[in-house]
């Protein structure tokens, strides 16, 4: 499902443009640090967060990958998606390693409840619109 | 509705991650050049491109602009959106200014039509996710 090219993109670019259906149909767009692993994108968010809720209720959501300089490297990557809150403590040590750059202790799902931290997954099912993944920027 | 923080940082991004609504009310995720005209965002693009039919059927579109590095200044803005095919010479020369940062000069109707461009124009009715605007990065 994700490419070799596309991993190492992905594995360069911590951040990337999270997409989710409002209640009214429209998309909500939003800027977050996310962890590929395997198939699974995974953020670290809170659940009272509207992109959280969006989750709940449409159990969908995309993200969009763009490098920072030109021809703008990029790849969009989609599919089911879920908030969870129990096992969450190597998954959210993933995304908060690639906040600072360097690896991160995993911490207790109890510890994580306290700071009202959960984890949005998606589970890769389309990945389109690769376009200079080779790029150096 | 479009402050002077938000406008400086447009205007040294020239590309976004605009997001549409696909038939079957899924998120469709591109990168894109833009301009920014007053509270108009515009975008050249072809009409028989997915993005450009989700435009013509939902008359709405999100542009998400997020900077190159930490900590990822970004803001997103979204509103009514519609194609326009007539009197696009000048928007569409705006948009080009910006792939290749220099003046184009601008391109009659029919000549457009003949490269099969369009412009996707969003008029700006909502701005949010403003962050860390004023970084360099």
């Amino acid at each position: 499902m994700i490419d070799q090219n596309v991993h190492d993109f992905l594995a360069r670019q911590p951040a990337g443009v999270l997409a989710t259906t409002r209640p009214d149909g429209t998309v909500r767009q939003s800027v977050v640090y996310f962890a590929l692993d395997g198939d699974r994108v995974l953020i670290s968010t809170e659940p009272g967060r509207a992109k959280a809720k969006d989750v709940q209720r449409t159990g969908r959501a995309s993200l969009c990958v763009i490098g920072g300089a030109s021809p703008y490297p990029s790849v969009t990557l989609e599919g089911a998606a879920r908030i969870r809150s129990a096992g969450i403590g190597a998954d959210t040590a993933r995304v908060w390693s690639r906040i600072g750059g360097q690896s991160v202790e995993p911490l207790s799902d109890a510890e994580l409840a306290a700071m009202n931290r959960v984890v949005l997954e998606i589970t890769v099912e389309r990945v389109y619109g690769a376009s200079y993944l080779e790029s150096t920027s």
